[in-house]
């Protein structure tokens, strides 16, 4: 992972990454012009990241409550009845988001229930007329057509739509704010994107794009529409802010876990421990509101359904693998299989990462040639799933029908756990039920219970190694894609090969294997832990599955934690994004904020009235979002005629831009009155994330009056003392999510300056910090406390 | 609740309150000797609360790493074998508490149910012959005795297992330490006097106590034993922290919680949303473990029960309320049922909890009176209970047997709807049915479904009456005692009233109203909802309810709130521990920490190298747990020849007695070499909470020299500037965990402390805020943010 650093400069030099549509600062410009910073910039703080498939500016996010004098105002002036506007409001997106949420997964099961099933059937019509070269045309021509589709889509108008959006989510929740992620173009794209994917029949799931989708809707409707068109309507208007965004997208994320997996509760806990940072109980509550709405939205759905109005989508699609009919019974003895699959899960689901990390950079490298590689490159990956997905089952040997089963067989239709495929009556083809299917069926035949006969050793064994070559390389195209699905069906093979090969020694029915094999890939590989056990258990219903399932977990987790991080922080790293890991490394309790302060280059402060050149000077010529404000007087308490120095607080760059927008100036050095600032402007003004430093103009004249900064700046940032260690500075950063952090002077004299620094996101990542003191690495064991 | 610190001050004055046994220090002559106070302390810093039903000194948590030379180089030295070790004791700790969790609560249904159930089957044999006084004597009898013997023990062994536990684990888990909350007796006192207070009948439940039981034996687990007779096993030494105790007793209360209702999840949940302050992911997972260990063990004695080995304990106990097979059929129109039960909830439990706080506050001053009224209150409490339970039913009109139910009518064994009671063959008295049997059945038999005719409105309106009285008036007695069955009793109650009133006009089952109603008290009185929520679905093991319960949860707790805060939030304050909730009130954005620090009286610093005669009288004369050290240089960084001071850090008067106690003095003042400490202290020495400075003798000689503090101080502490508001800084407090907050002067002058203050947990509460403030309180509308 060295590399990457080195990779994003690549593409940060080449200019055809940038493309067109783009509206952001150049990089090569900014980093250039900075003439104030003369030090050699050996901590790095890097504003470039990949999001979705090109590299951007991003920034962090204002999480912390700006106390400024006009916020105070603000503050004071809250009536009785905003309060509860505010509340209501809050509430009522929360249902909204659940509602929608529950809605656009309903259409999107309907949608590729009905297009692969019609697919499907047409495609088993031109089998039984035994005319498969027609059939394997029919079957390619269809999953091109549906795969360009959704490739054109995600490459032309969003690129962030591409991949399971759920890495960002959780550097979004983390403190990043990564550009066009969350707008109305992503979700449509998202939404009809990942109805051609999944019905292309390519191995990738619609269970990461869900969440994407409920975070999408979730911000759309907390700021009121999309970027262009949005509502400014009264109340929206406190929920224009980082927190309140926050909390909405996560209930956005939650609602839509759960619509992938109709589980409430481990939606909730999915978005609390795999993607939330920062957490607050009463936010658990309004979490999980909107996650039980989405449940009551798909059961409304089913029943609909089951009566048979959804076209072909008829018991199938929404409950994705209904096992709760497996009947668990289990002896101490078979703890020994289960203990096996869990180091299988952890070590695979280890390589899996390492593989994965590797196909990803090489794809990496043709995304860059341009959309026509892109385009190329998810076609190719569809012509060769089809092919395999269609002339696989040829090398499976007919198996004759058990005729003491009740289900029908050997069945034509679009679901049915036995396929006749190319058998003849009263024989069905194994691998076929498995392939020639959708994946969700596949899932379920897969995960089938007391069908201990019904899937052959070697089919499995193709189905596994062919969904290992296909879970590698159609992660990274350009479509909306999931891990979660090519894991299950991975995991579920080489657990049901166990339990086939285990046979008799063995009480656990195959079935369960298969859902033990799902669960320890996704441990092994993602690293969940009590949200994956949930949803399992929300899943399959049972309670007494509960000790198996969380010991596979906790093998998988633990092997895998041994060999490397987690899929998700993988491509956190690879994508270059800045997130911040809830405990920091143990050499960090070596280092002070001081030492990495002077590792930076010096802060740069403004004074409390400063002159309007100046301020223009430090925001054309820096690149940093906030600065410290230090007033000076000349009267220290203790009564001798000294200079004592006075932090006032920190002002954020966007709020010195709205100043020079408005042209807020004074002619003479002076503090002015509350009013004249509320004259121009409002705290809810403030609160907006716009403006740039080029767009204003300046008169020369202008450039020689005055700014007062004091009622724009926050007054209460937080601090720490130079001498506090990195770990402990990176705890509060955390802890109480932060976008700058103060450092301030441990010892006490005249003509210091009260700000000796400022940390950021950046400054407190591990890599970074190594980077800049190599020396560090490697001086100490891994954190004891996980 | 204004009048609570008064009488908490009455009850430091009258001396008979302080009980014998009891090691703590006089507050009387602390609060005298104080001349280093000279100010008239305005800001309150009492560290004295109501633990169990005594007054005792209460003390910080230190949850923040204490880095000081020691630590540093401790961590340094720690090889990988000693953090596999940790890590596997840890999770070894985990499973202990969820296996004994889960075999202590089942011992504790075991003993219940056949107790009560020999009692109650003599009972009626005695009504069958018609003989009801000498019925009436040996029930009564019966329960005084069982009363006795768990008041007797509570009051002579351990007077901190009286009541539920529940809050000063809260307090616990939020950083206060309570003495003998957690000890071994308190463990068997709570068990036994569980059983004798449970089987005599009164109106109490075992859930808070089991949640108690978890923390204690998590605890005892954790520090190795009882405190007399701790294991001194090498492996342990790592737990010897706050940290790790804290993590393992949240372990403990959500086992509790998990062996009360049999819900993993919801314990988890609990322990999540209501116990516990500070949270990690990797804390929720091992939680969970502990929550599944509890689980299984439960479901095994329920395998094993259900043989009928376990006496009269069959299909009873254990499986509390399985309502699993009431059929769910609402529609649109039911939301209005739905929503009055909510409204009910909520005004009743707010209601509950006024009536509860008057009801314990005159309990209080009669427990002050000695162990002899304890005693009688809680006997004259049982003769009461039983009068009425056996008394009641002959005013109910017997009922005929529904013939068409499968279930046997009328009964005289220990369960079954139908108790013939006084009722001639074929006839059967429901009064009877609900209160001459142990609670959980009265729970089970008023959920029972598809019983619509069962219970009469009359006995529904006597029992809740009944129930009423008894609520408020067993809570408060000297038994180990738990609100949740009492809110269920009531809530069902009421619930069920309201479905036999709406009779016809409603298509939801009677059953499910009680279900609702007793979760909509239990969310007015105890402003639970997730935990709750989750575990009424895991109860119901129905997801079509979720929405229902929802709805009467959220309006229940929204109506209950805009009254009085939850009763657990009532008792914390009655008991006067200074709980830190998670949301600063509005008006500490007005104040900034500064003029805190101006309101408390000053700060007193140590010297880096200090003279032991100064540390001494510091020790005595303050009552102090952290002095912050600040050296002294003469050149200042810029060359003049001013004298700047340095914060060094901050040290723990614990650290300063082992000083003393140790007698690690120099004869001259230098700084001393690292080797010098490690000889004489270790970094597992320092975690220990022992030792006082009454205990230290220091000669006169001794008196002269000097200790080098530098060693033993806390290097990094958290530190604020005194411009920050008191709202953000309750933040960093809280989200960190902290016990001490310095503040540092915002301008930078010659001749200033470094430090400006020291902020604790009291310091930073509302109440105490208010007191030295009072022109805040009422400056402001209510917190926004919920």
């Amino acid at each position: 992972m060295e590399e990457n650093s080195s990779q994003l400069a690549e593409a940060i030099a080449s200019p055809q990454t940038m493309e067109a549509g783009e509206e952001e600062r150049d990089p090569e410009t900014t980093s250039l012009q900075q003439p104030l910073l003369k030090r050699n910039r050996t901590l790095s703080s890097n504003p470039l990241a990949l999001v979705g498939a090109k590299v951007s500016h991003i920034e962090s996010l204002d999480y912390e409550i700006n106390e400024n004098d006009l916020f105070k105002h603000d503050w004071r002036s809250r009536s009785k009845v905003q309060v509860l506007q505010y509340i209501f409001l809050k509430w009522t997106l929360a249902f909204l988001v659940g509602l929608l949420t529950g809605l656009i997964a309903t259409l999107i099961n309907l949608a590729v229930e009905n297009i692969a099933g019609y697919k499907l059937l047409a495609v088993v019509q031109f089998i039984e007329n035994e005319r498969y070269l027609t059939g394997l045309a029919y079957f390619t021509g269809a999953n091109l057509i549906l795969t360009a589709f959704a490739a054109v889509l995600c490459v032309c108008f969003a690129p962030t739509a591409a991949g399971p959006g759920i890495p960002e989510i959780k550097a979004y929740l983390n403190g990043i704010d990564t550009p066009n992620m969350f707008g109305a173009t992503t979700l449509i794209v998202k939404i009809f994107g990942s109805i051609g994917a999944v019905a292309a029949g390519l191995d990738l799931g619609k269970e990461g794009p869900l969440v994407h989708i409920g975070s999408c809707i979730a911000s759309l409707l907390g700021q009121g529409g999309p970027d262009n068109y949005r509502l400014k309507w009264r109340w929206l208007r406190y929920f224009n802010n980082d927190r309140d965004r926050r909390d909405i997208i996560t209930c956005g994320a939650s609602s839509g876990v759960c619509a992938a997996f109709r589980a409430p509760v481990g939606g909730v806990l999915f978005a609390l421990e795999e993607v939330a940072t920062w957490w607050r109980s009463a936010l658990l509550w309004r979490t999980f509101f909107s996650t039980a709405v989405v449940v009551v939205v798909l059961r409304a759905f089913i029943e609909i359904c089951n009566s048979g109005k959804c076209g072909l989508f008829g018991r199938g699609g929404l409950i994705m693998f209904d096992v709760s009919d497996v009947t668990v019974s289990y002896h101490a003895i078979d703890i020994i299989p289960v203990i096996i699959i869990g180091i299988l899960g952890g070590v695979l689901g280890s390589l899996y990462n390492y593989l994965l990390h590797k196909v990803l950079r090489l794809y990496n490298l043709i995304n860059q040639k341009g959309r026509m590689h892109k385009l190329l490159l998810s076609l190719t990956l569809s012509l060769f799933t089809s092919v395999c997905l269609f002339c696989l089952p040829f090398l499976a040997k007919c198996q004759p029908c058990d005729l003491s089963t009740t289900e029908a067989c050997p069945t034509n239709g679009r679901s049915g756990n036995f396929k006749q495929f190319n058998c003849p009556k009263g024989y069905y083809n194994d691998l076929a039920t498995l392939l020639l299917t959708t994946n969700d069926d596949a899932v379920r035949n897969i995960f089938s219970s007391n069908t201990p006969k019904e899937l052959q050793p070697a089919s499995l064994l193709i189905f596994f190694a062919l969904y290992c070559v296909l879970g590698l390389f159609t992660f990274g195209i350009a479509v909306p894609s999931g891990l979660f699905l090519p894991i299950i069906l991975m995991g579920s093979a080489y657990g049901r090969l166990l339990g086939v090969v285990m046979g008799s020694y063995t009480n656990i029915d195959q079935g369960l294997y298969a859902v033990l094999g799902a669960a320890s890939l996704m441990a092994g590989s993602m690293r969940m832990t009590v949200s994956l056990c949930v949803i399992f258990l929300e899943l399959t219903n049972n309670l007494l599955l509960l000790p198996i399932t969380m010991i596979v977990l906790l093998i998988a987790k633990t092997v895998g934690d041994s060999f490397n991080p987690s899929i998700y922080e993988i491509i956190l790293h690879l994508k270059g994004l800045p997130f911040l890991d809830a405990n920091p490394e143990p050499w960090m309790r070596n280092l002070t904020v001081g030492e990495l302060a002077d590792a930076k280059s010096p802060v740069v402060t403004l004074c409390g009235v400063e002159k309007v050149s100046r301020i223009v000077d430090v925001l054309k010529n820096t690149t940093y979002n906030g600065f410290p404000v230090v007033d000076e007087d000349v009267v220290s308490p203790v009564g001798q005629a000294t200079v004592a120095t006075e932090l006032h607080g920190l002002i954020l760059r966007a709020h010195l831009v709205q100043v020079l927008k408005k042209k807020w100036f004074l002619q003479e050095r002076r503090r002015t009155e509350e009013w004249e600032v509320r004259e121009k402007f409002t705290w809810v003004e403030l609160a907006e994330r716009e403006g740039k430093i080029e767009e204003v103009a300046v008169t020369r004249d202008e450039m020689e009056m005055y700014v007062d900064l004091h009622p724009l700046t926050n007054t209460t940032p937080y601090t720490v003392v130079e001498s506090m260690s990195v770990a402990k500075a990176m705890v509060l950063f955390r802890q109480v999510g932060l976008r700058h952090l103060l450092i301030v002077p441990k010892y006490q004299a005249a003509g210091v300056s009260p700000v000796v620094g400022i940390l950021t996101r950046q400054n407190l990542r591990a890599y970074n910090i190594l980077t800049a003191f190599p020396h560090l690495a490697g001086s100490n064991c891994r954190e004891k406390r996980n």
